[in-house]
């Protein structure tokens, strides 16, 4: 199965090779970044997006910093510094990419050798973090599959899959394992207001990998449910509360809800880092607001009186008991959720 | 206050002047149409919506067929049929302004008189029937306002408005009456997706009316619900089922159920021309498809991949036991639903 890989090391080893995300759905563009500041530019136009991905395009961007000309063991340390404040302030509140570009930094600034060693270090360590990345999708994926049945029609929401991560994603990679061991699946993707995720990302990344999918706006997911056309909904993460709340984009609890309703399992897919051991139930996560302009002006419309009051939060918490599952890359966790030693 | 009415007789009487609700929310345009065609041409193009709104713009357009200089019963016979051909053919399968238009063409080949005396006649229903629409609007709003209390945070989906009637609307007729009363209510307008009546239409004709509203995208109606923002839900109907099963706006389902998790009431109101003893439940009710396009191509850009399969339904069937109580312009029906006796 061909499915999208948005990040990987250009052909000639020279670069970073992204997946120009901006250009979906219209036209499949990929980026040779040559340079930190290609990276940077990339991160901040959202070129490349989903905080794994961001992360790894961080750690190999980082290579870019020493072009083997340096000369002396204080010019290496002044470039990857340089390099990596200017790619952790791309993103200043991304905790994946600051934690995957101080790794490869600290690998650097510990090789101790001439900049084209220091380099390959570099280079291994932030293809580790590659690698890690797809070998967890991939456990996720296998423990997520075992709940998708021989012919499922499935639900889910935003783009939790390979556009957002270095390897098949996290609820999508369920369903690409499952697709793998030869089960037949059909996805139906909600559009995802306000930005549309999944008409332009999860449609497009199954569509390409020959899976069928059909999108939906958002609202039309429960009459689905009700003609009997969904037998399981399973969508991604952005943070776990150790009672097993999760907040996820916005719209992710009336799609748990509408579940519930009509008695369909709704899953969760996410990796271990998601699970916050900081926090102990949803309500003490924060909802931050979007700006209102991504309701009030879409693709270039004006579809809402000007200074019209919007509501426009970035995510929403679904409680622990509508969720029938979370698979993460250690396991599936059934109900009651206590996950106080995943910390 | 100032409600908003979409259909009128030009200041000068010699034509029907309609808001032009093509411009909105960006502008407030009135265009004064002086022939059959340009009523035709309005209601082809959308710049009149709503069944009766149109309904009443086809029968006001119907007294625009004679000009006064027709010499012979047969030609003002002629004239009338002729408008009223072609004012069918705008939109074949709208019931209400079919309906209309037979009613100011009966009364206008009845009246035996000379071609001016004939328009007056034929004006004189045209005026009736809008004055009827906006008392039923009236009256429903009277008996909706019931179910508001002073403070209520009040849900609602698409536009049951004043643009689409002759009034005050249907389910926010209770709304501008809740606040004719001296109510102080707050309106949460799902923008209602794919065509997104509630943040273009519905946001527009509340915040000229001074009624404070705030918009949402549909998927983040649950999310406020649960944050106990929401005291009830109300919404209009396209049809009701001798069983209380209400077809409405895609979406209209989804409000419901997520009201009915969180304890919310949630009302329907509808004149008592929608209730339909033809149909004892809502399972017989044959919900149309509306084209891709309008998901995969939207806001003038194309947010989903080519050829991808869509799911488009236009409306949706929302059980009778997620309805706390329906408004007519008869009276608040409480469940059980037996609508049998209003056929």
């Amino acid at each position: 199965m061909d499915v999208i890989q948005p990040v990987a090391w250009s052909a000639d080893g020279c670069g970073v090779r992204i997946l120009d995300q901006r250009a979906l759905p219209e036209r499949e563009v990929y980026l040779d970044l040559r340079t930190v500041d290609d990276v940077c530019d990339a991160i901040k136009t959202l070129a490349v997006r989903g905080a794994p991905a961001i992360g790894i395009a961080g750690a190999m961007g980082m290579t870019l910093a020493l072009d083997g000309t340096e000369r002396v063991p204080q010019e290496v340390s002044l470039k990857i510094a340089s390099a990596h404040a200017s790619i952790a302030g791309t993103r200043p509140t991304a905790v994946n990419l600051r934690w995957a570009i101080d790794q490869v930094q600290r690998v650097g600034m510990a090789a101790r050798a001439d900049a084209v060693m220091t380099r390959d270090v570099m280079r291994g360590e932030a293809t580790r973090i590659l690698e890690e990345d797809r070998a967890m999708c991939r456990r996720i994926g296998e423990h997520g599959a075992a709940l998708i049945p021989d012919g499922a029609r499935i639900l889910t929401h935003c783009n939790a899959g390979a556009l957002a991560t270095g390897g098949m994603g996290t609820a999508l990679a369920a369903i690409y394992v499952a697709v793998e061991q030869g089960k037949h699946v059909e996805v139906y993707a909600d559009e995802t207001r306000p930005l549309l995720q999944g008409s332009r990302l999860t449609a497009w990344e199954l569509k390409r990998a020959g899976i069928p999918v059909t999108v939906l706006i958002d609202s039309a997911a429960a009459s689905l449910m009700r003609d009997g056309e969904i037998d399981l909904c399973i969508v991604g993460a952005d943070r776990i509360a150790r009672n097993g709340d999760v907040a996820n984009k916005i719209g992710t609890y009336s799609v748990a809800i509408a579940a519930k309703h009509h008695r369909i399992p709704f899953y969760v897919a996410a990796p271990t880092s998601t699970f916050d051991s900081q926090t102990s139930a949803g309500a003490e996560i924060l909802i931050e607001q979007r700006s209102p302009d991504e309701i009030r002006h879409s693709f270039g419309a004006r579809i809402a009186p000007a200074n019209v009051n919007i509501y426009n939060p970035a995510f929403d918490v679904t409680p622990a008991e509508l969720i029938s599952a979370i698979v993460s890359d250690q396991c599936v966790h059934c109900p009651p959720y206590a996950f106080d030693a995943m910390s």
